[in-house]
């Protein structure tokens, strides 16, 4: 990241500029954006500006700090915003709401960018169907929203939601969000986007483009190539529609909670998971399996277990196993049908894991969370995410340590215990080395694995922050010569990332290069996002 | 489409060139391909490059006539072809084997093209992984081949076969096509994709642009935007490689057939469907719907039964029904799972569409095949099929009619009842009007419907041929009209297809063209594929 054009600090609020862009010309494309939204959409005070700022700050400069912010209102105005940019080669950042926490938040990677807040306003349920299980939304709509709608209209259906609802559905499906129902690939479940494109062109994706369909939301291609999937994790577009399907309430569902002592179980649960999971029976849900520090983390703080330096030491480890009756590993998944074959689902289950020792099985009905039992706080919070009712516990974790915040370094792996037990052990050992605690989870899809490890800071200690930069910048090369490669990063390290996909002289790279170019000639969407830069930008080191 | 430049019939082969293009410099690039491939990899023998033409036509001239066939050995063949046709700006048409039928079989959208056979020479079974249940495949691997290569290794695998078996599993992952086991949306579940774009670069997409992963076959997307999906029904590339994700094998499986008395029970079957559909239980895999035209023809002629005039009368439908114990419509699917399960899930299924006065309900086990019963035909088929079993028995269509053909004319439509009447009275009046019978199947998605219909013609007959091919263009714009669109067309009415994506002056198609000239800026990649014109070509009427 360069020096942006002007460094602001908390006594001195002044304005950051974009690239090349003078502040009479920036002041010109503010006029022009008041004379489109009006003054109530439009922000350039530094300190509203500043609430866009990284929550969980990766550097300790203005690398990545807006200049302005606007709240469109309509698919016009976005468009509108799109024509000012371009006329003044503005960069724009749009969020849907903003999280996006531990991958640069709300921030753009591009300082000076003007965040598009596409859905401060834009936050409309346009569509609830019942009879076909979807939804058309606009980005502003949470999850929690969601399901308040589906609870108001009295239907029988489930949201997928992720660990904290708090955010947009369509943030988190763009950014290749998962869930943790049968329905957690959220991108899988989609049906028909609307997008305003880079030069204020208007695409309807799949049977959206033929008037008076009442399929948009039920099959996702048309006729000819679908570019759905272009448009997540892309800078190609602004998304101000999407239609999200939703799975239907089953009879019954009951969720397990399984402890394992070790640290080395973990290769053996692994790969006794594989066959339960790839055929979406017994293990019908997104399984996560999940370290002592991210349960801890839920319902105690650090200090209350160590509070000297260095890692936590493993006789506190097994202190807190005992106190929270949890294990080094926990498992948690949830099971879906008549009464008669969740039973029969969770015997299987049982049985299985129980091939290794010490392990224990639990359920919501089994272990009942109360005063007494901390450890099974984060049985009766999965369950609730698990039937599709949204929570923010998880959001406990930023207490773990003081002004707490984290850093996502997010490898995939296939779901294997060779290769589970490997880049356990890589970032286990980075951690230690670095003093940084890890907070292990694996996201099981069918076929591979989510190995979110969140790397936990204090966001106010300078030395603390600079320390897990680094790590994850090391981290994320050493995953990439053991074959590792993340699917999602914070914009602090996209290009570092978007390097390791080297094959062909990175050809994804060059390929996206190209459709940026053809799409955003002026290079005004996003740049930088996911490595990808537009011509105009590339090379600058920015 | 226009006249192609050279005409050509049986007693006079003469060479159909491709546009602006002289015999001199097609012949410089014919040698330039014998150089790179080798005398038998470059074919421009008429009798030769005629098999190539399509096997149904629906017109009578060389609109969609090759100029020559060659036969890429390796990805670097690939490039080459590419590399060679951009010099001297030659269409290619890239097929995998070239079936396809009802929608241009091997045939270019351009005359004169030269027909790039990939799956020819390019038929490797690349990886067969039985514990992460996937294959690494070329082009030409058929479903016979790949079916038979796990049988070989002796693994529980299951393959989701199309109605017929003998082409390529790449190429009807490309165009889109569908199978009947619960992995029956192609798309979905591919995984990894190597691409030669149309400059002859390399793209591997997903986990392959990782050196050293080994999840190229797990998980789809990488990091950044996924463009999978751009090459499907698309002109962007060449595909040389293709992950494809195989089922399991359950602990059991059966087979039903549900028969329905009156064309207009339709509405009613298809309501009482869509609750047992949509959360794949109890109907597990992609039911079809059928009628009796498409089982009849299984087992018998149109001759057999009529040999009159217009279509065929009422009471000979009657007759049919009676004789082979079947309804006017034949609803078939497949449960899956332990044998318990099964006969739960049967009695479900058995005990909704009980409701239709007159139904009647089978099984493998209580209607065998057998010389006295043609009626059960299609029953064990279809088990094959949707028990990864693949066959060809769905060609006896082709016996319908002396020399029969069928052109596809296939709508997508809501999981609705009231939109299934619709599309059915809207075929089946305007297929009556043109005295042209129509082969009807409905095969259903979790919330939406393929309408295949299948309109059979005699292809040596011209006015038959020019009757139906008046009837789908006709169709075309009246299933528009009503808020219809089709998912897949034969190339002869690409250009109409694609026009009623008609949202924002064709906001899909524009979109296509930017990507398109992008990728392919001298437009020699299967021009008017999709009705997506590179643009050299675009606006030529060809």
């Amino acid at each position: 990241m360069s020096t942006p054009t002007t460094v602001r600090n908390p006594s001195d609020l002044a304005r950051v500029l974009p690239p090349d862009v003078s502040a009479a010309t920036f002041d010109t494309a503010i006029g022009e954006l008041i004379a489109a939204l009006g003054e109530d959409g439009v922000h350039v005070d530094p300190e509203l500006v500043g609430r866009y700022d990284d929550e969980f700050p990766v550097t300790g400069d203005l690398s990545f700090t807006a200049s302005a912010v606007v709240f469109p209102a309509t698919t016009e105005d976005v468009q509108e915003i799109v024509r000012i940019a371009n006329r003044h080669l503005i960069p724009l950042h749009a969020i849907s709401t903003g999280k996006n926490l531990g991958y640069g938040g709300a921030s753009p990677r591009v300082a000076g960018s003007i965040v598009v807040h596409v859905g401060k306003r834009m936050n409309r349920i346009l569509e609830l169907n019942g009879k076909f299980a979807y939804a058309l939304i606009e980005p502003g709509v949470t999850y929690f929203e969601l399901y308040q709608a589906i609870q108001d209209a009295g239907l029988p259906l489930w949201i997928d939601a992720p660990d904290l609802s708090w955010g947009s559905i369509v943030g988190n499906i763009l950014d290749r969000g998962v869930g943790y129902t049968p329905y957690g690939n959220h991108s899988l479940w989609k049906s028909g986007m609307e997008i305003v494109l880079p030069d204020g062109d208007l695409l309807r994706t799949g049977m959206g483009g033929l008037p008076g369909s009442n399929t948009w939301q039920l099959f996702a291609p048309s006729f000819g190539p679908q570019p759905d999937n272009l448009f997540e994790q892309s800078n190609f577009g602004i998304v101000t529609k999407l239609g999200i399907q939703l799975m239907g309430a089953p009879p019954a569902a009951e969720t397990f909670q399984i402890t394992f002592d070790n640290p080395e179980d973990l290769e053996a649960i692994i790969d006794l998971m594989l066959p339960l999971r790839i055929n979406m029976a017994p293990l019908q849900n997104v399984p996560v399996l999940r370290n002592i520090f991210l349960d801890a983390a839920q319902v105690s703080r650090r200090s209350d277990w160590y509070t000297g330096e260095g890692p936590i030491p493993d006789d506190v480890v097994e202190r807190m196993k005992a106190e929270l009756n949890l294990g080094y590993w926990n498992f948690y998944g949830t099971v879906y049908g008549p009464p008669p074959v969740v039973e029969q689902y969770l015997q299987i289950i049982e049985g299985a894991f129980s091939q290794i020792p010490g392990s224990r099985f639990h359920t919501t009905r089994t272990r009942p969370h109360s005063a007494d039992d901390r450890g099974a706080h984060t049985l009766h919070d999965r369950h609730r995410i698990n039937t599709g009712i949204p929570t923010i516990e998880e959001a406990n974790l930023m207490n773990w340590l003081p002004d707490g915040a984290h850093m996502g370094f997010s490898p995939l792996s296939a779901p294997d215990g060779a290769d589970a037990l490997r880049q356990f052990r890589m970032v286990k050992q980075r951690a230690d080395e670095f003093s940084v605690d890890y907070a292990a989870q694996f996201v099981i899809g069918l076929r591979e694995m989510h190995h979110i490890s969140l790397l936990l800071y204090t966001k106010t200690d300078p030395a603390q922050r600079d320390k897990t930069l680094r790590l994850v910048h090391e981290l994320i090369d050493e995953a990439a010569q053991n074959g590792y490669g993340e699917y999602r990063a914070h914009h602090a390290w996209a290009d570092q990332v978007a390097a390791t996909y080297s094959f062909n002289d990175n050809a994804q790279r060059r390929f996206n290069e190209r459709i940026k170019d053809a799409l955003d000639p002026n290079g005004i969407l996003n740049p930088g996002k996911a490595g990808i830069w537009p011509a105009r930008l590339r090379g600058r080191g920015l």
